[in-house]
């Protein structure tokens, strides 16, 4: 549990009271009252008022914004208020400010504006970080850490590209491994001294859109920056840790964000916090994919929905209401895939400046009396009837999907074989096949351990790293299904090729070898032709982007293409290997062959979905002490039946008693736990 | 009357002599009176021709270039050729050069390319236009002086950052006035001295696209370019001032050019002129519309139209040729909507260089045999007859359409709630609604005395402006009838949220309260169901963009949405205000319904049209001793017959006198006045 | 014949063996001996290898590769390795580096990325070139020199500046020359001394997409950068024939490119070779024409195919596979019009970095089984068997068409009157109606030879260079049919329009006077209607992008506009001059037309196709020793059959004797020549 002064869901969201006064002081507290709110997050962006210049620090209001909280019984989420650093900081010390990747030096101005590697940075942020620790360590508000804000963004400037020397050189340890983990043989970029080393910009190896013309240095570079930025966030961490010993400290992630390697990211928090913001249109099985990622992080572990709107964006191109219920909806989809907290950015609108039109728990009017706060104050009072029932129950899910961020910088970064692949949304295709059957699944990283799942799925797994090969292959063994994709196994950490063949270090559990990878404009289609009904699967399917040309070394070959001159060559075979099986998908299938993919390799590990329901009412479940918790989320905007059939379940949200055939409302929510027969 | 010695429509325009010969002068005069030209625009863009050094000052070609011209009865309009500082005035004083919104100082090249807080630009460009006014003051020739020309372009160096911090100093008296305007409190951009302020551009808190963190900032930059500008075009008409009293002054502008705030140019403009390019797919309403501003920036004084092209221009997509009888028929829109010239740019084309494919009424062919000249010729000769019959007329609507710069920057600027909102646009379609029937409308300012009108309207009046609620609240006491738009009322001039409520300060007069606003993508529709049958509404119509989501506050709902979750919310409301009436219209709607509602409030106040005409047939009155000029301007490739009754009208063109049913050719014109009926 | 040792077409190409190791240099050798590879382009990115320091050359291994490969048969191709400068010298020398057009100095990276007017670069350039001319000259296995690679792009720093000023003097002598070439009194910009000429960038005159202010600086920018790099080249040039007298020397040069001036280029290479990369929905006659253009850069003398894929690319959006097949057929293709080489980029994958996904004849598997070595493997084969028939062989073709690249830049360059033209584009159109028929093209300069022709075509001959107009009337006067189009003969070398009507100084050769030049959207078309018919041409086709309104002098009128207010004014015409016609396309014609009208001009000549064959079915001739080789080449999907008739002819590749109807496979290749009927 995150912390036992507060043994519920906690709710609740940003707050800025530096920008307001005593009057709306009093009455955002009144209101926080009426909406059941029981957390607020304090000081994500005053670093200009809390330390006005170089030796002032300034947190008097801070302690009054705390206690006035307190005593009416909000605790506080407590950032660092070091995501934008003060103007007069920027005048004097230049050395914050970014260059960026076309090279230019920035000036004084937004925000996630500092320098990873400014000395000027370092010092400040972790002086405050420590001032603010030592001054609230044991002030009882005070639930969780929160530092900085969002991290993310590169920078280009010669401080970076100093540390970045040195981190190659901590990494290669040589000026010769360097030159050969990016093969500078290639167009004569041999390195004979570490000054000679840039970093990849608009000015050197790169271009807009994640164009490199070495794709070495470029992951290199990502990599770096994720530490850079990392190690900021552990100079905050250490210097809060040093003086509280206890309170969990967090900073609040982003989903899918393609800047950081939020698996390394996630050793160094206590616990994963995020900040969701779907579009009108983005599916929901996208939202909880990115859900189960961010629960995946820390293997499982609850996080803390840290921001989400109670109704509209103001950055989106067309910034949609969230409809009456959705609010509600997608909380409850945050908690049934692990949230053990409800947040919201915000929970009163600023008076001007970019955010001013996003959505807030206490609109510009300022009075409770909105179609917003009514859903809020709703949600409050069931979160606090709720209880600490879900506090800490985990997902039991028997099948993986990996991600990694490194493979997807790696793929990004490809020069070939095609601009159509897109990592993230391959990954979904599969995921969204057991979401659609209700088959719980785990976002996992290449360090999880498999042993505690049946099916482990690696779409397009192109980057094969140190060792992962070889734990593919006991996971088989021992008798696991394995499925990965079209261009895999094809290249080693530093994005070299493992020569001899693709899908090099998988070639063996696969039992194929692919000689040609063809691309075709995504619009061109190929045909996937089972050759006799496997499982559920059977005729034809279609597929594009890539086609891998195969030969099965061994492999049971389930699916021949059947046009180009490579029809009748393989694209869909099963390598009995050990106990287990691996699956080779050698291009993008549509929707409807996962579906019956998935169904065939769950239907052979007996893995079953938690219900049967109509499309567009998702389930989830989580466990705690041998009870079992099942969400049932209905996305549609009409009511949807489901059948309980013999069981009987009682719905937490409404108390209701059910077997049977059930009736879920448009965007209503239950969830549902197994009552024993005596009780009904 | 613009001045007395040329007591007629002037015709002609930009002229270069100095890219020509001795014969080709000759010529040039030879070809100027065969059609019929009396004014060229001479010395626009020779300033290193006037000034080939530092201190060396040439005007004697011009000498000989005026007086060639009006011993041929071509009178000059006399600009200051500063719209290009030399090539020798880059190199020797780099301070004259701008630094780009990307941060990057610019080199020599292009036009209107002088910083505009430059030292060195000032002092010269003062100069030179008091030395040519010293030169040219008593020449009978000079009928106006033409400072610059088109200015434009923002400047973001440090001497415009230097200059920006003096201006808000003036603006704002304190740094904390500043920091309040702004709300820097948020993301913690708190200004502890004046020198930690920079200008707001790619490299600090802008992005390309009007895209902006901080609005208060770019806004205030915006109004600050603005009047950089305009301080360099005073200076110059101080300087010329000085030394002549009484020749009107102007600078061409750019119709709704978005850079310069024209409402507050004007007032230095003794006369307001402007340059009229519409593509061959322009609206001919939007051209309308647009003169109509011009002529509303002084309040309904006429204007000049400084430049137009006889056939093409260069620097559009696909330059279409005006078909034939058009450039004769826009001339007539001009007129018609107030211009007492017709100039073009250019009289002879340039042999090289980036507009050597704009048309002009002397092509590269040299010789009078061209239709374009003909046009030209013939267009001439009926401008000669005219005289002064329509000098200094003016155009008495009872429509008012509110048009603010500052607002539609501030538009542009808001982050959310939709990036498909345009202000020009959206005024557009109601200026459009008017023009459909054949109604007169004036475009004003927020300045403008409101008195005047019977109905005033004002399209996202998104920012209000001190003391602007008042002034429209005492318009609708006195019995005028109001109508604004969703997204109205919310901020004040610093685009602070206007708290308590949206329509902020225009609640009450509107008599509702708009809850949350809604935005789809504009493909997105929602239906305007009226309830009952007011005026002409009646039925459905649609709507879409962005929805408000309102309740009436004492309003009259007048229709409700048909769809979504707000259906039956008021989406159109009418409020009864002292003897007035206030409408509001909480989305986007179709044009059916502003026919419609303009059939209807018009009816309210017995306006009519000034014609029953048809589609394409666009009408337009000017006034004058009493003596109104009705002008029928027939847009349309096939002939159209509208009907007198039992007026009798004379066709000034034509001679025609005419009454009952009157047809009027494809692309023909015909300016009509009563006759008494012994005339006939 | 390129060189005598290797009697053969040779086949091989590029080959990185410092990107390997011993092991694999052997297996290599062992592969190229299957591949019947006899030619290995060595040296092409070493600079960073031969040179790690300022002082210090190291050649070993190359001596070693060299003699490794001679020792097996195989080859060299000698690279001067001055494509990319090392690290080392960018550090060291800043000076090396380029500043792009956006004005921002480049960082070490990339390739192709030297200033050409950097002393340094300069210096070591043909300081190496020098070094292994003095080592390799006497080595029996380099059969020609390779300098740089695909020289291209621009630089815009200082001492390019000063280098541009420097070469102004000597092009116009005095600045008063410059003016008047560029017309600088047009916006003021005229000079007054040297040094306030800057460069033409996105910070002065240009802007982004070939846009600028001042065509004729910016033409002569690219006039001046085309001569940088080509005097960077003839310095390596000279610094080889120094030392070895007799070696062929060449540089790879990229087809259309935009950049460089090839038929300039061409006059200093002793063989013109190229790199041909079509995508796979490039026409096929798109790659035809550039061939033909290659091939007629030095006037017919056969060029090297210096690279080409063996499967795919990496570069491309979607880099799909040639099908089987299509790497024989195209590089049939490639020595159908002019090629006496085949090679390849790439001899071996590259293990990473940018274009490790680029096919090559050794793909990262290793081995020899695969479709790709099995079908260079058989193609080797062929060659060795076709041995030097072909060699030195000539295209003979009765019809040139001009191309050229200073117009092209002045089109890219020109303001108005469309966007929508694209010079090689319409160019290609009039090649396509050709090639379909059959009928052998010469693609030329302006300075080639035009007795050898019968018909000549020159579309958008926008710019008319000093004397052409004569020579082409000296063409049509002997007798000659010349044919032009829309937006010719209107400016000169300078981009300064010739006065006193379009077409200029084709006015009179034409008959014509184009009055005005309409341009609509692409997607809006008028009708070319065939007053009474004449050859093939018949009836009505379609035309757009641009229409001049067009007033016969004299020309017979062939066709007029069937709509818009220019409907009944000649659209096509031709003029009798001396013994010969010329012919005025006055806008941009559809296909059918384009055939008709090459039917019907070659009818006229007695000029027929090859041979008639099915669409998809390309065929060419070359000739030697009387003897003539007539290429077909099946680029459809299907089997083709056409008719030899009565006459007897051998197809060198399979060896067969044919006569009559003869069938084609698809993708199949045959090369036929006549054989005495005693043969058969």
């Amino acid at each position: 549990m995150l912390n036992e002064s507060l043994p519920k869901i906690w709710y609740g969201g940003d707050y800025n009271p530096e920008q307001w006064d005593e009057q709306t002081w009093d009455e955002d507290i009144r209101m926080f009252k009426l909406a059941g709110i029981d957390i607020a997050t304090l000081n994500v962006f005053s670093w200009a008022l809390n330390q006005p210049d170089e030796t002032t620090y300034n947190f008097e209001w801070l302690d009054d914004k705390i206690e006035r909280l307190y005593q009416h019984g909000i605790y506080t989420c407590l950032a660092t208020s070091t995501a934008a650093h003060p103007a007069w900081m920027a005048r004097k010390y230049p050395d914050v400010l970014r260059v960026d990747f076309e090279g230019r030096k920035r000036k004084f101005g937004a925000r996630h504006n500092s320098c990873p590697n400014s000395p000027t940075y370092r010092k400040y942020s972790s002086r405050i970080a420590s001032k603010l620790a030592e001054r609230y360590k044991d002030h009882p508000a005070v639930l969780v850490w929160h530092v900085s804000n969002e991290y993310g963004g590169y920078c280009y400037c010669e401080q970076c590209e100093a540390a970045f020397r040195e981190w190659l050189q901590q990494r290669y340890g040589t000026l010769e491994a360097v030159n050969k983990a990016w093969n500078t043989s290639f167009w004569g970029h041999t390195f004979y001294d570490w000054t000679e080393i840039v970093s990849p910009s608009a000015l050197s190896e790169e271009r807009p859109g994640n164009v490199s013309f070495f794709q070495g240095i470029s992951l290199d570079y990502r990599r770096f920056m994720s530490q850079s930025l990392l190690d900021c966030y552990k100079l905050e961490y250490d210097a809060i840790r040093e003086q509280d010993s206890k309170t969990p400290i967090t900073t609040n992630l982003m989903g899918t964000f393609l800047d950081l390697d939020y698996f390394e990211w996630a050793k160094h928090l206590d616990v994963v916090s995020w900040d969701n913001y779907p579009r009108i249109d983005t599916p929901v099985s996208r939202t909880a994919m990115t859900h189960d990622l961010m629960r995946g992080l820390k293997s499982g572990q609850p996080f803390m929905l840290m921001e989400q709107t109670p109704s509209q964006q103001n950055w989106q191109a067309y910034n949609s209401l969230k409809r009456p219920g959705v609010m509600r909806l997608w909380s409850y989809q945050s908690v049934a895939r692990g949230a053990d907290t409800v947040m919201f950015f915000q929970l009163r609108r600023s008076v001007g400046a970019t955010e001013k039109y996003h959505g807030a728990v206490i609109e510009h009017v300022g009075h409770e009396h909105t179609r917003v706060f009514r859903e809020t104050a709703a949600l409050g009072k069931e979160l606090e009837q709720l209880s600490d029932q879900l506090l800490d129950a985990r997902t039991n899910a028997r099948v993986g999907i990996v991600f990694d961020w490194e493979n997807r910088w790696a793929i990004n970064l490809s020069s070939g074989p095609t601009i159509a692949l897109d990592y993230v949304g391959e990954v979904h295709k599969y995921y969204d096949a057991f979401y659609q059957q209700n088959i719980q699944v785990d976002m996992i990283g290449v360090e999880e351990d498999l042993t505690k799942y049946d099916i482990v799925i690696a779409p397009v797994l192109y980057m094969v790293k140190e060792g992962y090969a070889r734990r593919l292959e006991e996971f088989v063994s021992n008798g696991g299904t394995f499925i990965t994709t079209f261009f895999s196994g094809v290249v080693n950490e530093n994005d070299l090729v493992t020569l001899g063949g693709y899908p090099g270090e998988l070639r063996q559990l696969l039992g194929i070898w692919a000689e040609e990878i063809d691309a075709l404009h995504p619009d061109e289609k190929n045909k996937i032709v089972i050759k006799d009904d496997v499982g559920s699967l059977s005729g034809e399917y279609s597929c594009n982007i890539l086609f891998d040309l195969i030969h099965s070394e061994g492999a049971e070959v389930i699916a021949e293409y059947g046009d180009d001159f490579y029809q009748g060559m393989p694209v869909i075979t099963k390598n009995k290997f050990g106990k287990g099986s691996a699956w080779y998908v050698a291009s993008s299938p549509d929707a409807d062959f996962l579906q019956d993919l998935v169904t065939t390799v769950c239907n052979e590990k007996g893995i079953t979905g938690l219900i049967q329901a109509d499309h567009g009412v998702e389930t989830a479940a989580r466990e705690k002490n041998g009870k079992s918790f099942l969400f049932i989320l209905n996305h549609n905007t009409n009511a949807s039946t489901f059948d309980l059939e013999d069981k009987y379940m009682r719905d937490l949200l409404s108390g209701q008693k059910l077997t049977g055939k059930v009736t879920i409302e448009a965007k209503d929510v239950m969830i549902l736990t197994e009552e024993k027969l005596g009780d009904l």
